[in-house]
């Protein structure tokens, strides 16, 4: 039988186990130019909390009833398609389940010799390519400026944090425990991090963190953080706008003070972006990724959930910020 | 004698006469190097109400005591400066004053024969020019997109719209009065307007005026007219912050609604520019205004108080939306 994770209602502030339902359905076949893939790993991402909601946004969301979506990889075990063969190792959007059919859109081969099967939904995947694109190409980051990156210790933001090292900047993390501070500086080699939940005034610390100011400002997570953050931007600064977890559970829509007036005090620039706008270039980050990884430059840590019945506490859980590094499910 | 207008007292919201005072010193006489100018037009802009204060900003605020900044045009009356004429028409940073000694620096000779000596205040210089690089840099206007711009019957906004509309695009402005609402769309040829003062649901407005969505706001006010706006936008829009009047004269900061979620739902940007970042382009801009006037496509208005003694009072009257078009003071 396939075990599936289904929507079962539209959660209202943080989802709860209960907004999700385990259904078992039988495994279904491929047809012809199809393929059915063995989910061995799952890849849980804050993105998914937008398509539990039916506001508008820029996917459609997932329908009461609904297998989850969700990035996973696994192996091929049957296949009516001519490019795929019984053990090809592939990722994609199969969805929270143990097994999914596929026509091949939006799937990709990966070697497993290369790098472990899950480094293709972290740091080789989606998330190492969000990085990538958010800090060089939104962020336009020039060698030698100064970036924060909040929500430091998560699967993008530690990786944000590093390639900005490698490009020779002066990089503060913010993330919210003591243990993700340890891990920022000392394993991935951050100059300086603090933890927001002890930290009673956040824009003093950041205007000691940062004495040179922040020209490029990687944000995952918004809210009181990034109103701090604006308060020491620089001329010219960009604001890459990735995430804003902080948002993504509120009851009600949160306020806060007016940001646009800084832009123009400061002539700088906030951007939004979805990492699908770069499809064309994801071989690109991808092979650079992979030479960095190579090299010892990039780290990366995963955090694994054992089975599809762990999905919806891990997911809750890594919307709390109980992960360090990219969250997963090991499904098989 | 020489008439000034000093600061004399920080405002605490909006400005009121007392924070200025007249002063009367001896009419300055030009050293070597310098010119004196007989000052005719003062220029009244959004931008001296944030230079009334001491807030950090980009540019360092007028002393209590010292004569308020701003753009004038004035003949050269007296000149110890080579490249300067008895008889030269010049655009400088004046000040609040009937003469001031320049020596040159920031100054610009102008040929009144070409286009009326205060033009080169407003759709000539730095209002045109503001419009002109807000709209075509910093907005990436392309042919055909939908525009919105706020601010619309003020000095910019009525300039960018008319740009737009060169440009092949559909224009809706906000505005604050019934007599602005008709001047832009009768006069100058915006598609539609709005009255914000008289309109419940700016939202619901816009949504019905931009069926399309709105690709470039061109954003002179801020609060919840932006808000309203936001909620409009489309895939890659970009937000043109170029002035936020309604926040200029609060006692106290306002909050909002968060905007920044918006930016990655629609991968959309917003960027905050001085017209000084243009400086080495200037030229282009007043080329291409020039020509469109001349050619009968941009239509400008003016309004002019009498006198150095009513500036304060028309500074006020435009913070508080009393102008269409560039405010102005004929100083002699």
């Amino acid at each position: 039988m396939n075990k599936q994770i289904l929507l079962a209602a539209r959660p209202v502030g943080f989802p709860k186990e209960s907004d999700f339902r385990l259904m078992e359905t039988p495994v279904p076949p491929p047809n012809d130019g199809e393929f059915r893939v063995k989910i061995l790993w799952l890849s849980l991402d804050p993105y998914m909390r937008g398509r539990m909601s039916d506001a508008p946004s820029y996917a459609p969301p997932v329908q009461l009833g609904e297998v989850m979506t969700g990035g996973a990889a696994g192996v091929v075990e049957e296949s009516k398609h001519p490019n795929y063969q019984t053990g090809d190792f592939v990722t994609g959007n199969f969805g929270w389940q143990q097994f999914a059919v596929s026509d091949g859109r939006g799937t990709m081969k990966v070697d497993p010799s290369l790098a472990p099967l899950s480094a293709y939904l972290g740091v080789l995947g989606m998330t190492g390519v969000t990085a990538y694109f958010g800090l060089l190409d939104i962020g336009q980051l020039k060698d030698g400026e100064s970036v924060v990156v909040s929500g430091a210790a998560g699967a993008v933001g530690s990786i944000a944090g590093q390639i900005a090292k490698i490009k020779g900047c002066p990089v503060v993390g913010i993330a919210g425990d003591a243990a993700k501070i340890h891990y920022v500086v000392n394993v991935l080699g951050f100059d300086a991090a603090f933890n927001y939940k002890t930290e009673p005034d956040y824009s003093q610390r950041i205007g000691e963190l940062c004495p040179q100011g922040v020209d490029v400002y990687f944000d995952n997570v918004g809210g009181a953080i990034t109103d701090a953050v604006f308060a020491h931007i620089n001329k010219h600064a960009r604001i890459v706008v990735c995430g804003q977890i902080s948002q993504y559970n509120l009851d009600k829509p949160e306020v806060g003070p007016r940001l646009l007036g800084q832009l123009i005090k400061k002539q700088a620039r906030a951007e939004g972006f979805l990492v699908y706008q770069f499809a064309s270039r994801y071989k690109e980050a991808i092979t650079h990724i992979a030479q960095w990884l190579k090299d010892g430059k990039i780290k990366y840590c995963e955090q694994a959930a054992e089975g599809i019945e762990s999905a919806p506490g891990a997911f809750i859980g890594m919307l709390n910020g109980a992960n360090t590094g990219k969250q997963l499910v090991r499904i098989a």
